[in-house]
Formats: C-alpha cells, sequence, structure tokens
C-alpha cells in the first residue's frame, strides 16, 4: 500500500522503516524539507538528527512535505508530537477524503513540567479531536500506549501482550489490524475497544507508562490484560 | 490489627469481611448507622441492601459511625465512592493522627452519562486530595484498579498480575504491602509507583477498565505488566 508517515522523529523512523521493509510505499511527510534535512542538534529524547537517519535510509523511504505525502497515500500515519499534530494534519486536509489516519500519538503535555500531562485529557482525546476535526478521514487510533520498537516487533516481549484499537469505522479498523497483524501482532493480542471515543482510555495509560519507565528504567514493556473466571455472585 | 473500613458498599463489604477472616479486628464506618441498616433498595450496581449482608456478618464486623470507626482505629481504608470520599472521611478528621489511610476509590464522575469520567484528574488525583485534606494522616493508594474480589484474592487468576502502590511515607507503605501480602500478593507483583503524585497514574487506568470490562463483560480482569530486554540503540 501507499502510506505516508507524518512526523520525523524517532517514532516517524521506526514505523516507516518497518512499513517500508514490509513491501509498502513508503513517504515521511514533514513541514518543511530543506529545514527538517537542515537540522543538526539531537531531539529532546537525544536521538541524532533527521538527516543522518535519512541518508542511511532514503533508499526506502522518501521524504516529503505532509501535503505531497498525504497526496501521494492511502494511509497516514500520525507519528508527530501530539500537541502538534493537529497542526501538522491541517497542512494536508485537502488530501484526506475517506483515507484512513492511523494515529499513534499522544497529547502529552510539557508545559506544566515533567512528568507531561495529558491535553486534551478525560472528556475528549487527540483521537477524537483529529476525527472531529478532519470528518472526511477514517481516524484509528491504536499501537500509541507502548514504545515504538515494541509496535513494530510485539514478539520482543516472548509473553503475549497486548494492542489496543479505537475508530468509528469498521472496514478502516479492519485494515490497521491487518497491518497490525503484518508486524508481528496475534489477533487473539488485539483488543478493539469500540469506537474512537474509547480513544480516552488508551490515552490516559499514558501517565502510568511513565511512572512504570520511571521505575523499571527499560522503555520495552507492556500492558498484558489477564483474565480470570466471571465470579459466583 | 485494628482496621475501619469506611463505605458499605461491595469494595466495604469484600474487604471488610476479609480483613476480618485474617484476624483484624474490623470496624465499618458510615454517615448515619440508623439509616445504612434501614435501607432497603439495591444498590446502583444491583447489590442487596446493606443491612441483609450485615445480618449474616455482625459477628465479625461491626458497624459505627465513620468517627467512632476511625477512633477505633489504626489503618482507615477510604471504600467510600470517590465522589463522596472528603465528605466522609471528614466526619472522622479528627482521629486521623499518624494514621494509615489506604485509598482504593476513584473519583469516578457520572454526572456526564456513563461511561463515567474522572474529577480530579490529569494533573491531580484523589488520593493527592486526600492526603493534602488530611496531612496528619499517610495516604497509601492501592488496589483501586481491579475489581474488589481480585483486591482480596489475586490467585482467582492463575497467571501474575499486578497491583500498584503510591505514597509519600514508607513506613505506611511497608505495613499496606504486608496487607497485600495477607492478601495473597506475592513482592514481586507489587510495584511501588512513589509518592502519592502517581496516584494521578492508576486512577487513570479507570477510563481502560471500563472499556476492558464493557469488552470482556467479566470484571475479573487485571493489567500484568510485562518486560522485555531494553533495546540496544
Amino acid at each position: 500500500m501507499k502510506i505516508a508517515v507524518f512526523g520525523t522523529g524517532i517514532v516517524g523512523q521506526v514505523i516507516s522503516i518497518r512499513l517500508a521493509g514490509l513491501g509498502h510505499l513508503v513517504t515521511i511527510g514533514t513541514r518543511d524539507v530543506a529545514k527538517t534535512l537542515a537540522r543538526t542538534g539531537k531531539d529532546m529524547y537525544g536521538n541524532p538528527p533527521f538527516g543522518e537517519w535519512y541518508e542511511r535510509n532514503k533508499d526506502s523511504v522518501k521524504l516529503f512535505t505532509y501535503k505531497e505525502a498525504a497526496a501521494l497515500s492511502e494511509i497516514i500515519f500520525n507519528c508527530t508530537m501530539g500537541q502538534g499534530s493537529l497542526d501538522a494534519l491541517k497542512q494536508a486536509d485537502d488530501n484526506f477524503d475517506g483515507k484512513i489516519i492511523v494515529d499513534i500519538s499522544n497529547p502529552l503535555d510539557f508545559s506544566k513540567g515533567a512528568p507531561p500531562s495529558l491535553s486534551p485529557v478525560n472528556t475528549d482525546s487527540l483521537g477524537e479531536l483529529i476525527q472531529r476535526t478532519f470528518p472526511q478521514a477514517k481516524v484509528v487510533k491504536t499501537l500509541n500506549t507502548m514504545n515504538c520498537f515494541l509496535m513494530v516487533n510485539p514478539a520482543a516481549i516472548a509473553e503475549d501482550h497486548n494492542v489496543f484499537v479505537s475508530g468509528n469505522d469498521q472496514g478502516a479498523k479492519s485494515k490497521v489490524k491487518e497491518i497490525l497483524r503484518s508486524f508481528g501482532w496475534k489477533d487473539g493480542n488485539v483488543i478493539d475497544l469500540g469506537d474512537i471515543t474509547t480513544a480516552r482510555a488508551t490515552e490516559q495509560l499514558l501517565p502510568i507508562w511513565i511512572r512504570l519507565y520511571m521505575a523499571l528504567n527499560n522503555p520495552m514493556f507492556n500492558f498484558k490484560i489477564v483474565v480470570g473466571a466471571a465470579p459466583k455472585i
């Protein structure tokens, strides 16, 4: 498939190279191609600048503006930082008609210090905000509850663990589940929570994700839902 | 130990009878003893009125006012509904000096319909609010992320799964961990997230708990944190 990955950070890099490896035609979207390639500093997480990575991977993925990347694709992965997602997506919204936006970002708000809070939260979510803002697109929220290396390679943890899916369009969710399967996700580990309002629930996993990361000092962990017999009351 | 359980709902019932079975001297606290015993209707979850349960269990646990129950106890379990917790605890706050409040409730807000949202949330939590309001007490947030039958009997699910602990006082957390151990929690499954601000993270598990309950139609499930090897980047 033709897939645009919005966002040039570590998440966008890992997602795009994995999709390209699976045979998809992958474009990476950014605001300003020249500026993105000219950046030399490390990002806020200490990763090397995008240009270094792109130099090694430009045979597999091609960098375009958001608008161009969306025009060239059937599916858009939103891997931008949550606080900037809406603005990034608006650059390309004349190319969203009937397309799937796979929203894997989280609305982390660092304005009140670390650890970040969420905005929007509780009675709204970034997933819903994106769906409301771009009603012509089919938004599927998924993969936002784990480290990006685990998103594309769940077998990195030997034990079963779960990924959640939220979205209003069943057909779009089915296509996204196919992509999840191609990443290595077993069908039984994919939990469809329901419509896009359930994105509130998965985005609110971020606060404990961050606290667990601080406690474990290792980003390679995930949530597994374990189930027992229903109680006889 | 002498333990007060605040709240006469299903959670208070299950917690108090389990603590009594372990040999603790358990009092149940309520606002108005006569009114609580006079109630005849089912609660919002369809459970029978407290009086029926109390008639069967009054040899094991005794019903008092919040104030009396706190005065008689070293540890207070807050099992009231989250939106009423502060008000309930205020009835007894001249008896909190140096005592441990084990807060297992969640600030579920049904005012905007179902599923409930949380209030407070995000940059605050009920656990923190209780600690701020009663600085003379040592608040430990725990057990709030699962069904009450699982709280007191983790072995009801054969597989390992986790319980989280948040609180500012190490001594208080150690005592609460002892109680968790007596309920059947293995030390390795108890995750101490840090100070009471980490209660924000565990309370924000409720939205996905509720969505998973709706998807599974079974309250006997829990979160297990599965961990892989740290990535070599």
